[in-house]
């Protein structure tokens, strides 16, 4: 295992937080994490703001080999540097340039522009928006599901069970850390057979889920409670959200 | 200038469509063009499915150098494929791992997963939703203006004029291309100096205006006449989002 100085993770457990921390785990770095508590709005602080620009997690600091200091942010940049500078043995990704590489980078961004944001929408309409617009809720509820039904796809023709090539890679990591989520906004897996047994093979790694529970345990796939976990993480989420829109809007209403 | 024999690109006049146009033509690349009218939903047929399961342009087809076809699909995954095999000058990106590589990496991920699909639903909710509802609309300009304002801090600091680095690179084109269309969803970017004075800088450049124009000549920036042409774009457009829309909600209804 290699030794990994300085490796510092700024999450807090959302989606785009755990994939990191499990894609951390499942390659067996060792990492400081500093928990970003979004509810209270530590992401938009200036000390912040020098590591990502954006305010938002994760993101990670980490040693050149000059010695100097280097800020990654984005979920995805964050899983491609992991896997450069740390995976020489391909654990998470594929031999560079390979057509298993690119492969991957397709369902990489695939999840970086289409699950994470589109998902993200459905929790928003479906969860913390103060009144129901319900053409909302279905428009990014269906894009989810259809977003899902394309990862399906891609499944059910895998004789690795993976969504590239015959091993576990950034993909499979940055795909799951949103899928876990689906029931959060209604979307039941049980309709989306390969998907869904993929997600359980995946959630049983050692690795994935000791990433999960990243910065704290998350208590959203605990057997027979998930309403009720769910309901706490969605009170949890609700006023700050809904603080932050309007913080935003009246910074830039004259813009 | 390398002669690339086979690379095909499949694209409409879209923000995600001329952005690979532009990096082509920055690049000096041969191309072949396949006009994608994703108005008549040819990016759904099973054949475009075999090049792109997300039924998205824009997308690629290029010959690998065992001879075998390859796809890459998502704006930023082609991005990172044409500079990885094409660039070895780095007129588009930077030596691989350096600080800045990383850098442009960040900012490349930012468009993808950030100002890309936010302003696309600022665009459909203030364009093509077919009744006003003024939370999306706020919720989703308020957002690309957050967005553009992280972009304008960052051209701020910048000494060439860039958002990374003493060069233009992938991180530019990417943005760029969802910048242009600004003005289409309200955003005045007269508001954003630095990021104001970077699109026109950035669209003076030959290379730039060449992809810009492909598959066919896009108006909307034409003097005068923008208002005209935005309205022609968004009526262009406004049918067919629609009616695929109402589609995946059929197909997806039970799911």
């Amino acid at each position: 295992m290699p030794t990994v100085p300085k490796l510092k993770l700024y999450t807090d457990s959302t989606p785009n937080g755990i994939k990191i921390s499990m894609a951390l785990e499942e390659l067996g770095l060792s990492y400081e994490v500093e928990h970003i508590d979004i509810s209270t709005n530590r992401q938009k602080e200036p000390w912040f703001l020098d590591i990502n620009p954006n305010g938002r997690i994760p993101a990670i600091v980490d040693t050149s080999d000059d010695g100097e200091q280097i800020r990654i942010f984005e979920g995805g940049s964050i899983l491609q540097y992991l896997t450069v500078r740390y995976d020489p043995e391909y654990k998470l990704s594929f031999p560079r340039a390979s057509k298993e590489y690119w492969e991957c980078n397709n369902f990489l961004f695939f999840q970086h522009g289409g699950i994470g944001p589109m998902q993200g929408q459905a929790a928003h309409f479906s969860r913390y928006a103060p009144t129901k617009i319900q053409y909302g809720i279905d428009r990014y509820t269906t894009e989810t599901k259809r977003l899902y039904k394309v990862l399906d796809t891609q499944l059910a023709k895998s004789t690795s069970g993976f969504l590239v090539g015959d091993h576990i890679s950034i993909a499979d990591v940055a795909n799951l850390s949103w899928v876990i989520f689906g029931p959060y906004v209604d979307v039941d897996l049980a309709k989306f057979p390969h998907l869904q047994k993929w997600e359980v093979m995946m959630s049983e790694r050692p690795g994935i889920c000791r990433g999960f529970h990243v910065p704290y345990p998350l208590r959203i796939k605990d057997k027979n409670q998930d309403a009720t976990a769910m309901k706490d993480y969605q009170n949890r989420n609700t006023d700050w959200i809904m603080r932050q829109m309007k913080a935003d809007q009246e910074a830039f209403s004259k813009g």
